[in-house]
């Protein structure tokens, strides 16, 4: 069948009606449907229509994997199978003070495993892999496959940019949902990450799905079935996939920001950092290296110095000077805290709005993120505080922006009279859709 | 405020969002959302996914309201306060051989009043105004909105093609609805046609809403739900409305196309006729007449000639030859009666469908119609008939056409054992919304 005759096979008005009116779409339909749209011949006010009924109606367990595999068919596809070693990838719903890939990366490619990190920028008010990476001088993001290959075979872990070829109509697709509001949809939040999961062709993949105030999923139940419904597509396109779902009340750690970040992750690496980003690392670890096959203890190896080893050959393979200072905000404030007693809660959107708002992160794609701006704390949740005592740090080079970032760390913090621990981090681990 | 400073007031991103989860648009959210999407600023993508999610979510009636008014606020507005006659106007919401207007316009002109008929063409299964009236030699559709309002005070009656003056945010969105698969939504039919109707400035409306299996609505509570609407709306705009429910499940008349419903309006203005074109013709001229405060009996007044001497000046005025021969179709075929009985049902659908193959209507926007293109039946509901015999006539000017409209009337009337008589026309009449 030629190009042509099938570009006529269907009617998009057609597609969107049966769609709307919570009908199914069939598989070539969707194959259509997607391939049209990269090419232009299904118009964006179509796919923003679709988008909006899809948002409604959703998309059953077929048309979801039916979707997703014609995203992946509009691009490349890359191949591991040559590596020497087993490939497992992490991937996380985005949360505040998330810099767990970070000491990830590098402490299980120092167990045996490769490590694909394909990462991107942030927008809103969780960072990017990338935007942190970058505060560290002479660091570039950007590497041809043929690199990352090669680095993945001899040191272990790569975190480069995402090529554009993997999945176009993903990159298409979520540009429109981002102007639509069509983006806030479990189907197509799934789709979108996937796809560019299963068409980077990692062998395994552990999902890191957010949930709580600082998350993009708010509420429990829809996290879970955003977990499933990953694990569910991974796991039917041969990818050992599993699921955390973790807490993102409280941002992780101590910093938001860039450059703070990367301080904090390189604590991590040294055998110390806080608890918490201690903790989700390890366990997000042991699943990785578990669905990889590979029996080895992470606490041990990260205790042994040999991820910060890898870490540092990972940053300098692309150019980047890990013993070089990080660099340092021209203006800071200390925001104190506001009661005496025990932190019960700290409001992560809050934290991670202060950040965005002192330059940390963009409002809009293509935006430049400042290096060094961002929000340090100097206790969380369960610690005990005096009303006066310095508690956040915002940093910024620009001062203009200090007003807007401390407001919004207003009522940040909850306070109780009586200790408390937090709750735990990981929720439930999902390994069936 | 400046018009650089209003296009900031709002985020469409924000409003979409609103209307998907349920909310309501306030009055400066829906004038900024209409005025920017005119000018360009808000995206076809942006107005698409809103129109979605208005299909789903609705407009309450201050909603409605403003939106329609924003609307109207586009564009230019007429006034037809300083004619010497009261204006009242029609519309349809368009059934099959649905050519009501054609003697409705003169015979409501005779009695007094001034009629602006400012229609559209056809698009799908139902036959647009003008396009009828283009079957007549010479009969030219544009008029400036001078010629228009010197016709209208010295005949009474203008039918003629709306200037793109009124409302340009309906043209533009009602295109766009039609390829995203959001025409069918009641907010949005109502501000389309009511925007109109209030900017052209008629005084009153009677609304012929249609319902059933030709109709756009097709379900009773549909169509019931879209008259209150469109009452609602003219009555707050201060335009005495009604609205008249009436049955479209049978094809109206004995003809559906162009000439041959102009054919038909003629033999009606000639005092003959089928029973059912004479009936909603005064049915419609009584709500009309009373609309406009004018106590006249149409029956009287088409039986008197003088709604046939308003015709001819009408189509004079517009270098229409009203006394030239229709164009006849250069092909015929003949579909007997596939049972002997009395005809209990005739889809209109399937006859709007069989005219639409034969060339009278068109498949999109700016397609060419065939002027003697249609479907003609020598009986109709409630008649007796014999199999075999003569039922419809196919009339086009490409044979290639005539199969697939044969086949569109397999099984299109039903057949019973005893005598019926057709339901009401007029099922219900709306005065408040």
């Amino acid at each position: 069948m030629s190009t042509a005759a099938q570009a006529f096979e269907f009617d998009a008005v057609e597609l969107i009606r049966t769609k709307r009116d919570g009908g199914r779409l069939s598989d070539p339909a969707i194959q259509w449907l997607i391939r049209n749209y990269t090419d232009g011949l299904v118009t964006a006010e179509q796919m923003a229509a679709m988008a909006m009924a899809i948002f409604y109606r959703g998309l059953d367990p077929r048309e979801l994997s039916t979707w997703t595999a014609a995203m992946i068919a509009t691009g490349e596809r890359l191949d591991f199978s040559r590596l020497s070693r087993p490939s497992v990838d992490k991937h996380s719903t985005g949360g505040v003070g998330d810099k767990i890939t970070l000491p990830l990366a590098p402490l299980v490619a120092a167990c045996g495993a490769a490590v694909p990190q394909l990462s991107g920028r942030g927008l809103g008010h969780t960072g990017g892999t990338l935007d942190k990476l970058e505060a560290i001088p002479g660091w570039r993001a950007a590497l041809s496959n043929a690199e990352m290959l090669a680095r993945l075979d001899t040191i272990g872990a790569v975190i480069c940019a995402a090529g554009s070829g993997l999945a176009p109509a993903d990159k298409k697709l979520y540009a429109l949902r981002d102007v639509t509001a069509t983006v806030e949809s479990i189907p197509m939040i799934s789709a979108s990450i996937m796809s560019k999961k299963i068409a980077e062709g990692t062998s395994a993949l552990v999902l890191d799905v957010k949930t709580g105030a600082g998350a993009f999923m708010k509420q429990y139940e829809q996290s879970v079935a955003l977990a499933r419904t990953m694990v569910g597509l991974g796991q039917a396109a041969g990818v050992r996939t599993v699921a955390l779902v973790t807490d993102m009340n409280t941002p992780l750690g101590r910093s938001a920001g860039n450059g703070v970040e990367v301080a904090e992750s390189v604590e991590v690496l040294a055998g110390g950092g806080p608890a918490d980003i201690v903790e989700l690392t390890l366990a997000l670890a042991r699943e990785m290296l578990d669905c990889a096959g590979i029996a080895a203890d992470p606490e041990t190896v990260l205790a042994s110095g040999k991820a910060m080893d890898v870490w540092k050959a990972m940053i300098r393979a692309q150019d980047g000077d890990p013993d070089a200072p990080l660099p340092v905000a021209r203006h800071t404030e200390v925001v104190t805290a506001e009661a005496t007693g025990y932190i019960a809660t700290m409001d992560a959107m809050a934290v991670g709005l202060a950040a965005w708002r002192l330059g940390a992160g963009r409002a809009k794609q293509g935006d430049p993120v400042q290096a060094a701006a961002g929000v340090t704390w100097q206790a969380s949740v369960g610690d005990h505080v005096t009303a006066g005592q310095p508690l956040f740090t915002l940093h910024t080079d620009t001062p203009e922006r200090l007003p807007r970032a401390a407001e919004a760390l207003q009522g940040a913090v909850g306070y109780a009279a009586a200790p408390l621990t937090r709750g735990p981090l990981v929720l439930e681990r999902i390994d069936a859709p």
